[in-house]
């Protein structure tokens, strides 16, 4: 078994880290912490949990941390860069869920979180933990940034066209829409249902801070800075997100796309193209870490349209979590990964 | 008073007609013929109607309806093109809440809606009523094709930019989200709230009927044939469509584009130009016949970015369709249409 | 012209009353006051009013509250009674929109409030607001209680029974499911879209402040104090009470329990008497001061079972608090409140 | 590994049953037979299940359906009767997840379900499904019926009650909330989100099929029929049933009422008696086969309230049918079946 700690966790990447830990195969939840909710059962926060995990938060403590094979953050952004070097010296692996560590740039990341960088000397080291791009550095790393949201949805819908160099990276639109679940669980008004149910609305347009994160990722596939609009909308349904996704052909015949998806993805285990002509729909990747992704060029004009799907708590938070533990504890990428959507 | 009849409306355009007549001050409605229905009373099937609409269907009968100062047909594609020469030749004014008199180009009709014309000598004059783009003409019209719900977000929001000639019309994106009520009411597996319910997914990515009625109108504005691509997306909940509209400017300063789109609709009553930086919600005009529209240009790039709400029964259909009679018989624009958005 | 002012009116009930007053043909706001948003316009806070209101929040005065004809509160519990008797003094009239003077009992009050009545003195004087109760004594009322929500939908479903005394007052049962905008507009953990969307749930189960006030109404109603279960529940959508009120006949022979109904309510307004066998659903009555009210005796035995849905936010608030204002200041009482419901 | 058939499945029933068995130790589906999806892959039916079954519908066989060692029919009502006695014959146990062998009474079955039945000679021999009163009888059975899923929430949160004679026999209420999965998946007006969403209603209160159904349930626990009101209603959601059940107490001091209800299902797997004074939500049983209750007593009255909480697609429908496979295959109880719901 692999003694497994997280930091956090009141949250909802949190409960859900703690939904796949529970039936994990080889993973251990050996601590968990949490400064506000020191002393309460897991259970009592989310009573789904009641049967699977007997475990309470207790005290931010740093040695229980640093004995576990491995530890999560499931912390608000500007926590974990605080305690990481400590764990790494003490030679503990770590994956952020967190953003701290998915930027490069110190500075770049200073403008959009709002905070100078704790340890801008790990930046370099740390491994984005996107597996289908990445997985060899991710097995051999120390620590992984597990990337947002918005930015696992694009990056995979967008990599076999940016990677071949198909389309005009100056061209690049991703049209985002995340159920409320990507905003947290913290007290805000803005995410009453009162407020954001049966209403839609885009937000961030000015700039959102997976903006630099997805530009990051696609100037590393493109060999160079693309011209990105990112768009984020806000969905009432609680979790998923749909990424459409629009890209200007460089030459009037690309070749066959379908294959080119295909063949892309041929052997990764998370990462599902659909059929040609699909149209894949959030809740069909419910709780599963999957994405699924559809290519179309509508009026077989210049612009294609990739649709691309996942849970945002899953694929998009908890579950690459997962999956990148996996890797760097060298289990089998997919264990504790193999549940079946949740649909309807 | 002006004797008013409906042909169809046992659909959701039809009760929202129902609704918005039902507080009119000078409308009143004499007749309401629905094959299907013929002889239940309209409060029977919508409870909401009890005590303000004391009607019952009737048995179609052109009589009747010729009597009628103005005659709505809220009735699937492809029945108003059968009755509507008849009460033209009446002297009855119609507007078609349907799609039959909404192109010039009975081809592309046919092509995109599967059954040759019926009246293909009446697509000239047929008036496509959008008050902001055609109102004099609206005014004189004997018969009025209300536009589409997606078209009418998306015109409305693109017109101030491909009127002036400011964006390159080949660069034009609509990426389109609409409510569940825009799928209309008849028994489907698709529309069960088990199925499109906490769920959101993109269709009709190869072609929607409302792309070419969207060109049309961009061309009408443009002088010439666009290249617009254009995404519908379904939202888990019932009204409500956000149009995310997309155009690469012509030149690097366009001008200050909040007054452009200020001044584009300063006289209108139902077109509301956010103040610079806002993010329009569905919820803030449902119910009402408002659109809401933001204009951004993200990062100072090159593409500007367009928010446009409407509720798609209302502004997107039978308040457009009341906007319409009251231009068309004389009255006040805004009569029978300020009743303030739901919200929450 | 009437010349209303408003303290409070950020919350739920707030807009909802600001929705109604807009269109209200005598009614005109003349100052709404809240000390956090003072300085904003409403508009900016509800978008749904642009073009509707123009009015912005002001700092609390006195003077310019006492110069209204009538004065709303929309304020959270204990804020009224503070200020109330200088209106009152000042001879202003006064509808409290939150829990101040529905109880009779200052001790009661306590006990559910938790803080001492800072005006026991009014309790007697104040009027409970519902018309179909108490009609004149609201008509000639300086200060009424506006009802809760769940004692609006509980009280016009039980008093054809408990009035005439038909079945054991003993025996009653409130199971009533509430929409989340009946919580309010304050940022918290449990109203998260997040965490009641798709969920439901039972809450307050051992006691529910509106316990008391349905039962200080059916006492009055019985003539003595009756045996009240009363289980609230969250649904999982905006507005709307559905009471699912279950009573024990006394006797086999009841005689026509629909006649009973329809009778009690013939001149009612706003209370719908469902035909025998219906079940009236709640977005029958959305956004519409309309209470819709069904009576069943299943399988013919001794539990009568009344359905009984309102708009938590209009008959179950800001609609009864116009049609008590329409009440005391000698209007129309349908004044201002004949707007269809929202359907679908 | 035991051998699995399915007949129908093309509903939610049908589809929660292939998720459930995909992940299955032990249970292998050989064949899943749909007249009218014959030939189509289960994964284009429902995409949450690509890359976990391969498998197509396939014509009815009875010979391969009677090779396997279970079958399941998931089938509209009074399809299982006209097969299940040749699977018998042939000597392979059956699960109806259907309502065909619920009923004890031929007579009553054919008043509630509209025709006679086929195989009247099997009711008695078929077993109820619900193995927290009859474990032992299923273990043996040939043929279960699988209860309903308001039966099965209704007498889990009663038996402790009932069992003992706690309670009045002729006091219970069931007053029942289900989301919209409840209603299956089938064309149909009223079960489209544009009518069910943000909406709720109460339904079939004259009279529902699952009412002889409780009451069956009951009258073996009581040893005498109970005098029973059922009211269900619709939420506004996927997934969930709610029970408030109310019964009065015969003694003024029934003892410890939690304790009673914790030793009744203290060795049971799937009901989690909830801490004193708790509110269980239907999420926190999402997709998971559990059902968790809370008992009441409210104002310390002779009234018990007893909330319970299903998944009525898992612990009310496939997850129970998973159980009771599990128990007729002498498998272990739990196999397939510990998976964590999904919250949020």
């Amino acid at each position: 078994m692999a003694s497994i700690g997280i930091v956090g966790g009141t949250g909802y990447t949190g409960v859900e880290l703690l939904r796949l830990l529970a039936t994990h195969p080889v993973a251990e939840l050996a601590v968990i912490t949490s400064r506000s909710a020191a002393g309460l059962a897991l259970a009592e926060m989310f009573p789904s949990l009641r049967g699977h995990v007997d475990l309470r938060f207790s005290e931010p403590d740093l040695g229980r941390l640093a004995a576990c094979d491995l530890v999560f953050f499931a912390t608000p952004n500007g926590t974990a860069m605080k305690m990481v070097p400590e764990l790494l010296a003490a030679g503990t692996r770590v994956i952020d869920l967190a953003a701290d560590f998915r930027l490069k740039d110190p500075g770049e990341w200073e403008q959009w979180y709002g905070m100078p960088h704790a340890c801008p000397g790990l930046l370099e080291e740390a491994v984005y933990g996107l597996p289908e791009t990445d997985r060899s550095a991710i097995r051999a790393a120390r620590l992984v940034a597990n990337p947002g949201c918005y930015p696992t949805a694009t990056l995979l819908g967008l990599a076999p066209l940016v990677e071949t160099d198909l389309v005009d990276p100056e061209s690049l639109i991703a049209d985002c829409k995340s159920g409320v679940s990507g905003a947290g669980r913290k007290a805000s008004v803005g995410m009453l249902m009162g407020e954001c149910g049966e209403s839609f609305k885009a937000y961030a347009v000015p700039g959102h801070r997976h903006l630099p994160e997805i530009r990051q990722g696609l100037t590393r596939m493109a060999g160079r800075a693309p011209g990105l609009v990112f768009v984020p909308h806000l969905v009432p349904m609680i979790r998923g997100i749909h990424a459409t996704l629009y890209a200007r052909l460089r030459a009037r015949d690309p070749g066959d796309l379908q294959q080119l998806f295909e063949r892309r993805y041929a052997d990764e285990p998370f990462v599902d193209v659909m059929p040609a002509g699909a149209h894949p729909e959030t809740r069909s990747v419910r709780g599963a870490n999957q994405c699924r992704i559809a290519v179309h060029r509508p009026q077989d004009g210049e612009t294609l349209v990739v649709l691309s799907v996942i849970d945002n708590l899953v694929k998009g938070a908890a579950g690459q979590a997962v999956q990148n533990m996996n890797l760097m504890l060298g289990l089998e990428e997919t264990a504790g990964l193999s549940s079946v959507a949740l649909l309807p």
